[in-house]
Formats: C-alpha cells, sequence, structure tokens
C-alpha cells in the first residue's frame, strides 16, 4: 500500500513500501530521500509523530521509530523545546567520472593471456566442494599472511615435481600474483639496503615500474638466443636480478646452462638476489619443460609462479618459494599490505593438485596451446616468410621478427588496431624503444578456443596487407 | 623396476621409477639429486649414455634425452672434446628458519573475529556453482583492478539497501579488506599532497602502522559516549580522518548525529577526506543498523566495508565506495600493486546478495551474536559486576571498564593468557598506553558456536579469581 504526505513547503512526498521491508522502512527512505533531494529542508518542522501517523494511515510508533532512526543518521534532530526538524543539507547524489575505458580489442593476440575459454569450471567446482567439505573450522579464521599451509604443502609438492625447485611448505608464500610477488620483494631488498635491480631487457614494463615505485634503480641486462647475458651485471653494482630462464619473457629464448651457472655464481660472489619469474613455463612444446633455476642456489634465487596462465589471471592467486633469509621479512611485508591472499582459492587449488586434476587440466592445455601454435607458425610461414619466427618452443606467445625497414612495426601494429586486432610491437617492451629490433609479439593463448581459427584468419588477412613486404 | 648404478666415485645411485612418469623421468631425478647431494662432484664424467644404458637396462635414447634435459638445465654440460660431464655444484637443501609463532590461544576473545564455524559452506558451494554456470567467458580473462562490474553492482545496490550509502557501481573498488582500502587511500591521499590523517583514539593500532607507512602523520581524536570528537581537527591541520561511526572500533559507540554533521562540514570546508571504516554495523541489536555517514557527504566521505565479519576474514574481499575524484586515483593504485581481487570471490558474493541468500546469513548471524552478547553480559553482571559494560549496541565486541585499581587490567590479561584465554587489554588501543581508562575488549565473535557455553565458562573462571575487586 502506497502511503502519501504533504510537506511543509507544499509537494508530495510519495511512500512506497519497499520490498518487504514493510512500512517503517519506506518511511525512512522516503525522508532520506526528501532531505537528500532538498524537498525537505534544515531547519524544517516535521510534524509531529500523531499528526504524520495519522495523515499516512500508520500506527504512531512507525512514526516515532523512523524519526529517531534518522536522528541517529544525522537526518532529522530534535528541536529546542519539542518537535523534529530537518539536520542535513541536501546532498547531490555522487556521478562517477568518465574513466578513460579502452575499448576492448574484438580480436585478442596479447601477450600473457591465457584462453578465457578454458577455465576448467566443472573441475574448480568439484574442487570447491571438496575443500569446504574438508577445511578445518580454523581455515575460516583469520588467515596468516603466508598463505593456508595445507595449499604450501601441495605447492612445495607441485614446484618440486614439475619444476625441480628445492623448497619446503614453510618456505612459500602465497600471494596475489607475480606483480605482487615482485612489489613485495623489490621492497623487502630495498628494506634491507639494496640499490639497484637488473631487468632483461626487452622486459615486461610492468615490472620497471614496479622496481621503480619501491625505490630501486633499474639497469638492464641484453638478452640474445641464450637467453639474459649476465656480462653488465659482472661489472655493475645490482643487488638484485630479475630472470625468466624458461622462456625469456619476450623473445622467448631458454636462458642457457652456463648462463644459469653464471648468474648463480654471481649471486653467490655479490650476495645478491635471483627473481626466477616462471610464468608460463608448463606450456613447454619440444621435450618436457626445463627446470627451474632456483634448485641450482636455493639459497640466492627466488622462485615465482602463479595460476595466471593456467587457470585464469583473474584468480590472482601465485606464489614464491623464498631463500631462508627472506621468508619472515617476506611474510611481514605481505602481513602489512593485504593480511593473506583469499583462503577459498587456495583450498580449491590445493584439492586440484591433490587428485591430479591440476595436472590433466596442464596437459590438455599445452596440447591445445601446441595446436595452436603449429598453427600459428604455418600460417606466417605461409603468407609472411619474410617473418623470422623465435621464442616458440615454450608458453603462450611468439615472436616474428620483422625485415629491418623503416616503420614496418608501427605499420603492421596499426593496422592491426584499425582492425580490432591486438598485436604488441616489441618497441614497447624495450627500455630504450629505439634499440629495439623490429618485430611484433603474437600471443596465441588469449583468443577463446571457439574463435582461434578466425582470429588466425583475421591475422592473416592483416598479414596480406603487408605482403608486398613480408612475402 | 627399480635400476641402480655406480658413480665413477664408488658409490651407488639407487633409481626407482617415480610414480607414472617412467625411467627416464627417475633417471633425470637420480642424477639431478645425485649432483645436489654431492655424490657425483663438478667435473666428474658421466659414463657414455651406450654404457648406462647397458648398465641400467634401459634404451639407449632415454638415456640421451635424460642427459639432453639436465645439461638444459644446467646440471651436466658437453666436454671439450666429447662425453659428458658434471657442471653444477653440490646445493644444500634449503632449511627453513624457525619462526616466531605464537601459539593460538586455547579459547579466543579477542577482537573483530567472526566465529570461524559460521562460514556458509552450503550456500558458498551454490553461489559458486551458480557463478560458474553463468559467468561470461571475459570473467576468466584479465580483470580490471576495479573489480567485477556484475559484483560492483550488486554491492553498490547492497549497501545502498543496508547501509544508506549514495553510490553507483562505477564508484565502487574492489578489494583485499579494510587493511588494503585503508593502505591505498593514504597512499592516493599523499600523492596528492596530504601530510597528517587523524585516527580515533583508541583505535586499531594497525591502522596507525598503514598510515606511517605511506608517510603520512598521524594525529588522534578523543573518543566518549558520542564517538570520536572533532575539536581537535577544527584547530589541526589533517587532511583525512578515519572515523568508525556505526561502532567506534574500540568502545562501542555510534557516533552522535551533530558529531557526523561536525565532520561532514569541517570535511567541506578543509577539502579533507573523511573515511568510514563500516566494520561491524551488519550487527546492531538494540534498532535496525545506523546508516552510514557516507550519505551526509558522499563528496567527501569514503565508505569502506568487507565481508570479513559477515562471512570470514579469510575470503580477504572489502570494497569501498568513493568520492568521485578518487576514483581513477585509487584504482590505478590498486592496478599497481596486485592488478585486482580474486574474480570468483567476487562472482560468489555477488551471487548470495543478488538471491537474498547473503541477508538471510547476516540476520542468522545476527541472532546468534545477539544471543552471544545477551549471556556474556548476563555473567558480567553476575561474577563482576564492578565492570561497566559499554559498548554492547551493536558489533562482534563490547567493553568492559575496570575499577581504577593499580595493574588490574594488566593482571587479568596476563591470568587470561596462563588460563590460554586470549582477552585484549584496552591500553593496546591506545596511541599514548599511558592515557588508557582500565579495562579490557572482549570479542564475543571468536568462539565457535559448539564451544561458546565452555569458553564463558572459562571466562567466568578468570573473572573469579579477581572476584574480591569485581564484585
Amino acid at each position: 500500500m502506497a502511503m502519501s504526505w504533504t510537506t511543509g513547503r507544499g509537494s508530495d512526498l510519495h511512500i512506497a513500501p519497499a520490498g518487504g521491508r514493510g512500512r517503517r522502512a519506506a518511511l525512512e527512505s522516503a525522508l532520506r530521500d526528501g532531505i537528500r533531494t532538498g524537498r525537505l529542508r534544515p531547519g524544517e518542522v516535521m510534524p509531529s509523530s500523531r499528526a504524520l501517523a495519522a495523515q499516512l494511515g500508520v500506527a504512531r510508533g512507525t512514526v516515532v521509530e523512523a524519526y529517531s532512526q534518522l536522528q541517529a543518521e544525522g537526518y532529522l534532530r530534535a528541536r529546542r523545546g519539542s518537535g523534529t526538524e530537518v539536520a542535513s543539507e541536501a546532498v547531490t547524489a555522487p556521478r562517477s567520472p568518465r574513466l578513460p575505458r579502452a575499448a576492448a580489442p574484438l580480436i585478442d593476440f596479447r601477450l600473457g593471456r591465457p584462453d578465457p575459454s578454458s577455465f576448467p569450471r566443472r573441475l574448480w567446482l568439484r574442487a570447491v566442494r571438496e575443500a569446504l567439505q574438508s577445511a578445518p573450522e580454523s581455515a575460516f579464521g583469520p588467515l596468516g599472511p603466508q598463505g593456508d599451509s595445507s595449499f604450501r604443502e601441495a605447492l612445495a609438492g607441485y614446484v618440486g615435481r614439475t619444476r625441480g625447485v628445492l623448497t619446503e611448505p614453510e618456505l612459500m608464500l602465497v600471494c596475489g600474483g607475480f606483480i605482487q610477488s615482485l612489489r613485495l620483494l623489490c621492497e623487502a631488498l630495498r628494506a634491507r639496503g639494496a640499490r639497484t635491480i637488473a631487468l632483461e631487457d626487452p622486459f615486461i614494463p610492468d615490472h620497471r615500474e614496479v622496481a621503480l615505485a619501491a625505490g630501486l634503480e633499474v639497469i638492464t641486462l641484453d638478452v640474445d638466443e641464450h637467453g639474459a647475458r649476465p656480462e653488465k651485471l659482472l661489472r655493475g653494482e645490482a643487488d638484485a636480478v630479475v630472470l625468466t630462464p624458461a622462456h625469456q619473457a619476450v623473445l622467448g629464448a631458454t636462458l642457457a646452462p652456463e648462463r644459469r651457472a653464471e648468474f648463480a655464481a654471481w649471486a653467490a660472489e655479490r650476495d645478491a638476489v635471483i627473481i626466477e619469474d616462471d610464468y608460463d613455463a608448463e606450456f613447454r612444446y619440444d621435450r618436457q619443460p626445463v627446470g627451474a633455476m632456483q634448485a641450482l642456489a636455493p639459497d640466492r634465487v627466488v622462485y615465482a609462479g602463479s595460476a595466471s596462465k593456467t587457470l585464469a589471471p583473474a584468480l590472482r592467486i601465485g606464489w614464491m618459494a623464498l631463500p631462508p633469509t627472506l621468508v619472515s621479512s617476506v611474510i611481514e611485508r605481505k602481513r602489512r599490505v593485504d593480511r593473506g591472499t583469499s583462503v577459498l582459492d587456495q583450498l580449491a587449488l590445493a584439492q586440484m593438485i591433490e587428485t591430479g586434476s591440476f595436472d590433466r587440466h596442464v596437459r590438455a592445455m599445452r596440447r591445445r596451446y601446441h595446436r595452436r601454435r603449429d598453427l600459428l607458425t604455418a600460417m606466417i610461414d605461409r603468407v609472411a616468410p619474410r617473418m623470422r619466427i623465435a621464442g616458440t618452443a615454450a608458453g603462450l606467445h611468439l615472436v616474428a621478427l620483422l625485415p629491418d625497414e623503416p616503420n614496418l612495426e608501427d605499420e603492421i601494429v596499426d593496422a592491426a588496431a584499425g582492425r580490432s586486432l591486438a598485436l604488441t610491437g616489441l618497441a614497447r617492451f624495450r627500455h630504450d624503444p629505439q634499440e629495439s629490433t623490429p618485430g611484433i609479439a603474437i600471443g596465441f593463448g588469449a583468443p577463446p578456443e571457439h574463435a582461434y581459427e578466425s582470429s588466425l584468419a583475421a591475422l592473416e588477412g592483416l598479414l596480406g596487407e603487408f605482403s608486398d613486404r613480408l612475402s
């Protein structure tokens, strides 16, 4: 039943009971709205509860309670003497600013993105069910910043078994993905006196941003077909280095064995830290994945992984195997920034790892991405034979190096954007874009499976535009 | 079938095929272990693949592949000339440091902790199922730092309906709980020139730590039975204030209507920001919850809530309704620190809100906590009548003020610890502990439901020890 009444200023307030919450709630809501919108002005005297109750046809107690509630909230106040008046000014409902919002490309070949249609919904639901059935009460209390201990146990087994990482659950920290890992590490290193961090070049630009935000200086290491080159470290003053040994983050090389040894020796000599960003090593196509370099120097290397490529980046779950000397400072930093990472995702992923369904999912995805890679390289070989393909042994992207013609990289990326097709030019990954070798990075993980062939056809159409220069 | 061979140094390496991964994996694993443990030393020449294959009774290709894998990982290297030798030093498996680990108290009356046995496992599972069935593919792609849009829509409706917050989905940010909210806000405010933040005193000490870490100076506001007092703000230079209007974070007062108006007027005049920490307002026992003060000044007040009290702190999910001027800077900061918050928790909670099961859960918990509060206050009135109880109108804790006798607070807290019973003395929540009024804060949310009565009996036993001074 709708109610209405006429304010002292002569305008009508209509009061419609809100879903299931009755007359009092409806009255309160109408009064709040009347005050917020200025139809009831500060100082305006409200009718007595008796009068308003009669006017609305409700019990007097309803009005008394509504007045009392709105007094507690600051909308009304008792008048000197007696009665009730409006206490609060009209309020403009906030309007959201127009945020710059990049339109999502229709066809996505960006780096570091797994197939969003591949998230194993059924397996995940089963894992959540099992986790909810078996989790102890204490899992739902305040969790430690280090992460759930059963998950760390599952993880330590997983990274040991699949990546050769030498660690134990007490040395592991669960966090919100690699960016958070890197931030926690940079801040912990800065706090213990580190000043300079080395990054591979090309790199993921966000990593430089994180290092700089933590107050570190950044130097860069050249990368060739054997991975990052350690020379600059040996003569420099860096306190830490971020490496992508399994699949160089942009160019795709596997870090050569001698280089691994050189980096490890440098870290030992300089008491420095190596951060091993093992971002997509599960997907190795020509052989079994090359083991993590962490095991060569577990006292110097932080091993960092995540489920962003194997399950979904939207899960925001990652992990580190830490050298003993860094464990307590990094955990403490995690406690300070956000207390810990969502426990339910941890419990579910622990289930998936322990039941083997995670490994099965990864194997199935490896087959899927292997096929995608082969289709992509075959297409490029066919329509753009002058593009030299690199970095195909592993991961979710490859690099297509271009003939050295002025502006060709920019032209291709621009033409792609014109076709709502997202590609990334290699210059974007360089510390100094002027030094970049022309080429494009093509992430073949991002298109959903049902759209992969059509996405590839669109890419073929794009490359066809440049056939005079690429074939 | 186990295999074994004798190294050049005369020791035996035993090779047992690892679960399902076959001989090659077992051989690789044995070689890695042999090198890591020093049984195979750097420079030691490995048998030829032919000889080792014969010795082990495996195909020669198996040994060739294993050697190749270990070369890629840096354990072995090709010798000048021919053959293979050990490349890597023995590695000591890292040992975790003994971290200081506080033993969990058996009986937990600490603040801000909901009943861990109350997590609605069945409802959550159903919500996850529905979310997994209905989520679009794009939910599993890289998520925006602001949080899932369908969750923000559900949240904007929820905080509007239950807390009177005036906002819209585009003004909301999903994050990892209040500590992260406060950190993001302090950093964003500092970046735009803020220098000083005011906290209520008593306060949650972690909030001071977060503000200081962000580079802000902290001043404190006195608190009385009407909540925080604004006087010091009016003469001071603060750029922001953290308030707990619904239930002062320790003493439990509801912020009085005139105070709300004074804080809002101060913020408008000084172009300052009010951070409304609405940490447990859902649990109001004497009336319906007092609406958020955000609605009095949505352009100045950040409303911050979380599911830490209504569901579980281990979920690490919280939200803010932001003034339009802060939206883009806080979102950008969230992007930089961790990219976003786990999407699956967001999707599940959105389902719970939209189907009404979240509201039903909150109502059921309110009844549970109401009963607990009544049992607790009745017990205190009975056994310790000289303790004055305050802050009972809402939330998950109350305050028991003590007769002003030297050291009584410390004695009670120490005696409690001796009984594995966790209570907190009020001094711990003061900027200057010397200024504290003696008393203890008792969180009645923390004990699991099945243990509440026995926990209360333990507390009664403790207070009985002090009956000469408390009754």
